[in-house]
């Protein structure tokens, strides 16, 4: 009989973290995709990644707004709650086999209290990996609501089962996320031009001769301190005076601080070397990510692509503190002297050798399968 | 300085097994207690647990509306969200130094989730425990959103640092419940008449010469079957011809079936040897067990206060299943042949020894003491 | 092209009183019905109107939980915006063409914004009614949120137009419960017994010689009272010593006042001619009050079916105050010995000549052609 | 013995709307003020009015989040539905005498609902104009959900009591709009530089010797226009060569298909004599107004404050279509062309004389006073 796979995609990251698994779905001939778009995925704000999906050829089977304005911590408070009441009438309507929730987001937590209640198995991806901020008590509560775990690294299912889930429901798939990098690899050119392509703001310079990216994102647990942090990283950045790509945050609590920086940052006309873009299509972003010279800030995808791809990274603060990671990545605190100090050892660096800990390429078949026979069931008991 | 700390109650049981600790925060010099009544415990429907609250003396700082009607598991879930929605606004206005969140229900998950996203310490009381439904997956998960964890037993405390706790934030306090049967112990004689006191429908009889006490509530992972499960109850204890006090169920997905089969029971007119009453003031409750020939259901009133009384104790089906209990328990499966034979056996038995690992009775000082005291913080990070 | 028409009903009133429209939807060849049933129609503890629904054949398009356990003036309020939020969910999922609201509730307030800022025309059927209470602010606020009026006699369309609205916008198609009351008639005897059919509770009489029936409501801006005024009322029906079939009041702030009024004369062990039901089939019903001496308290059927019936009813308070009636109608106040005489006066002087002036039988059937002919718009402007 | 005022400000323009009457109740002897900020009046992407509201020395009571991300029809609607949930439990803590609301947005409706439900009484001001759009519907239902009437102009008051109010709660205070002008009137020059005090983006430009104001909302019901329309007014204004100020639109169904035209303007470099603001304190803005040379797009400032001040307007497309205006207004609709001749024509025709239409500037005064005075409850009953 086919399963019917209820997916939450919610956030840029998330999307780029299962798109693999979602096309193994499709594709898997017991499987019937039920694929909902919620939360800021939907907001022209952050990028509209609906649309995206939409390009993908997935179909879409219902869009939640769950986004309440404000990112305030109680805000982001009442965006779990809302996002529990409307993905509840979701799940009641698309009466799923199983959900599946990516990572650690709101949404993430509340797409798992819904489908918890509503006696629906649910499958986590990502679980058991340690990082700061309010993420690390989403994820293993996230756990602790899963029946089934596809962990990303041996180390995070040996913690999944250690914090006493079944061994048997516990599977080391790979990230998904790294099989779009595996993918990105097979063609790897950077064929198209960023700005034509994305448009942006900010200046624009020759990237042929090699660029930096950067990418970062408020820590929840640190609300308050974002505008300080991100010009620790601008003047660094500033100081290096080589030519930058620089994504803007995610939605969450704090990032109003972090757009301020970068805001007054471009007002005092300081972005000379510096172009902003909002989002890109995650094929064309490990693209740019493979052809530039290093990645900086504190985005998972320095710590997850960037190994399996050999990208030098300088990963700042405490965002992915905890986080399994390969040779490629270099850690610096809030400090504009050793931000820069880091980028230039990096600049020296040049790329590192593949490294396969977050898996090797096939993490969205793995799932597929699995998602398609592994047993099913909602009654758990902690095994000690 | 003081410490303000917010205790949101919720239902029958909620209250009675925090109530000896509320005692204590309001009489610790460096404690205020803001003290949240919600959900059920608000409800006529449930018994107005709102009107023992404040007989009891407690001032309520804040009621919070929360129970959707309907009790599906879809209104569970919404519930929750609307829960988390409402106790955001709550926080925001009262801004609690900790938040305490008791045992494994909806609300006890919407409160700390609505807390940590608002970077509120949450402390939880009676993590750690093992039994079977959805409760499961909710005491955890609460425990990886928790910052504090006062356990119940010594083993309870044991599989909260083995799911990766921080063991300096995990204390065993005993279960609060205790307390208050310890209280009840000290003046222990059944000093008023139960029809007279609580009204209530059914039979009336005469209970001096000994009577049983039954509590079934629904299992949630079990829907569909509280109508099938609350008949072998109910006809076992009709065989046994004992006069029963009967408690009607809890609000929960689940509660109309246990219900409708006790209503149908009664228009039979087969309550010729049973009582049903709605609730209790905790302590005649605890009475009234005390002065009884046993305990049947599946009430954790069975495993905890009745360990530590010494009542002998029928425990029915899979709701208590992988809780530690002490040798006043009987278990049984939901047939009637086996409930029955069970009751036999513990009338002939008579009460037990105390048993104290539940506690000694004074779980409610050593946890105000310890909000008094105890590190605060929001940040955690898996210790393995 | 076939129109797509969304109704929602949302309590046994409102069902009746659109049920031989819905029927007329149905059988229409150029309409869709798309039957939405929400709030306390879902409910156990009102009766489950749903069932009915059901049993009558009809094909349940959604099911809407919106009803905030706790009965205040405060769950009202949150019900009413829950309501909205729900409902925007399914009208957005639905896209009717029309969407019907029926007479003055809460939800019939929520499902006419939730409709109108979703860009979709607003039928409003009973616009233009007089009436005390909350209801007389929401009906005519309905009216000005809506394009089509379905008014129930000459002079509430009067009033619509006198309220500004177009008058090429409003309709006098009779009031659709009179239809039901119109097929009634056609098989009127009583060829049921109540008790069996319907169980409830209290008293068991002879009820062939003739009884009376009791229908009395909380009035909102009248919070608190619900307990006095229902005793006016008990002790009343109480001294005539008649037999009388009760019924227990809709939900709504005050409800619970009036339902501990009830239960404390059955305590009391006063019911002896009493017999207390939930709720009926609406043609049962009807029969029952076809048969019945007479009708008191303050349910709308008293004034609308009644008179078409030519039912003797004693009418009580506020509630209906200002609404059109016919001589069959007594009005007194929340005083026993006017209810008591004015029972006395109608047991004396029976039934009464059919009057039309809440319509033929025929309204259901209109509406319907009305739906599927009129021209459909959401722009209005006040017309002076 | 003092009344407590509730008043819920949401949006720039009910802030300059109401803000006169705000400071009247404050010093009043007999008047407390309740002053609840919410919606977009709280978010940074509308201009943060809280920061204006704090600086104008107001406390404020409390702040509530009801903005749903997306600005869609449906978020429209559940924001509204979450206004009342949200607004409901302020108004249960603050318990006020009246609750104030202002105009006809979604905010205005939910505010009058949620107070309504709780039997407070509601005082609605700027009742009884006409326009086109979804503001018709809201306007009239918040009258008929209304207890107090303070009506802008005669006219208005007409009406308001045409549909049915009762006459003795039906006062012409004018508009507290006005009051603001008359103010500003009083030491109008324009003291300050709009590019440093304000930022904002787009051309700089000597504005010395004349400029025009442009502001052009979204009309809901008519979606998916809004590219269209703003692309004829900005061409129109491209092609008359005048310094420009513009604003940004109103968050609102519709406020992305504007601020997406306006931002494609931009990037096609086209803004060389047009510069953008978000927003501006009342005072400066009615300033830079009366120094302009004309107001132009489809804001009721142009009808309003501008007819007070003489300043001629271009009024565009059905969005105050009905409202009462004065000599300085000329309607155009969205056509190019028109708006260019009508542009061209106001800049000959030069400033108008005053026009006392919505009032002479004593609004404020004239409702605190009625506020403090005048007969309350909630009781209504249509006239007729």
């Amino acid at each position: 009989m086919t399963r019917k796979i209820a997916v939450v995609v919610t956030a840029r990251p998330s999307y780029a973290r299962i798109k693999s698994a979602l096309r193994a779905i499709v594709e898997h001939p017991d499987l019937e995709l039920q694929l909902i778009v919620a939360a800021s995925a939907l907001l022209d704000k952050y990028g509209s990644i609906v649309k995206y999906v939409e390009a993908d050829g997935f179909e879409i089977t219902a869009k939640v707004y769950i986004v309440l304005e404000g990112e305030t911590l109680l805000t982001s408070a009442k965006s779990t709650g809302l996002g529990i009441m409307e993905l509840a009438t979701i799940f009641d309507n698309l009466r799923p086999d199983v959900v599946v929730t990516v990572a650690d987001r709101y949404e993430t937590l509340a797409t798992a209290v819904a489908a918890s209640y509503m006696n629906i198995p649910v499958a986590h991806v990502q679980g058991g990996e340690v990082t700061g901020s309010i993420d690390e008590k989403v994820r293993h509560a996230v756990t602790k609501l899963s029946n089934l775990h596809f962990a990303s690294t041996e180390r995070a299912a040996e913690r999944i089962i250690k914090m006493g889930e079944d061994p048997s429901s516990v599977y080391v798939t790979g990230c998904p996320s790294v099989d779009l990098a595996a993918e990105v690899l097979k063609k790897h050119a950077l064929d198209f031009d960023p700005f034509e392509r994305y448009g942006g703001v900010g200046a624009e310079f020759d990237y042929k001769d090699g660029y930096l990216v950067v990418m970062q994102h408020p820590v929840t647990t640190e609300m308050g301190d974002g505008l300080e942090q991100i010009q620790e990283t601008l003047h660094a950045v500033e100081a290096v005076e080589v030519p930058t790509f620089w994504f803007w945050p995610n939605v969450d609590a704090g990032s109003d601080g972090i757009s301020r920086g970068l805001r007054i940052f471009r007002e005092q006309g300081r972005d000379k070397n510096i172009h902003f873009f909002k989002n890109m299509v995650p094929e064309d972003f490990l693209r740019l990510i493979y052809n530039s010279r290093g990645i900086v800030g504190n985005s998972s995808v320095a710590i997850r692509e960037s190994s399996f791809m050999g990208i030098p990274a300088v990963n700042i603060g405490n965002r992915q503190a905890g986080r399994e990671r390969g040779k490629n990545v270099t850690d610096v605190p809030y400090e504009k002297q050793a931000i820069q100090d880091a980028i230039l050892c990096i600049l020296d660096n040049g790329h590192y050798e593949p490294d396969h800990i977050y898996g090797g390429g096939a993490a969205g078949t793995q799932i597929a399968e699995l998602l398609a026979t592994a047993k099913l069931g909602i009654r758990k008991q902690l095994s000690y």
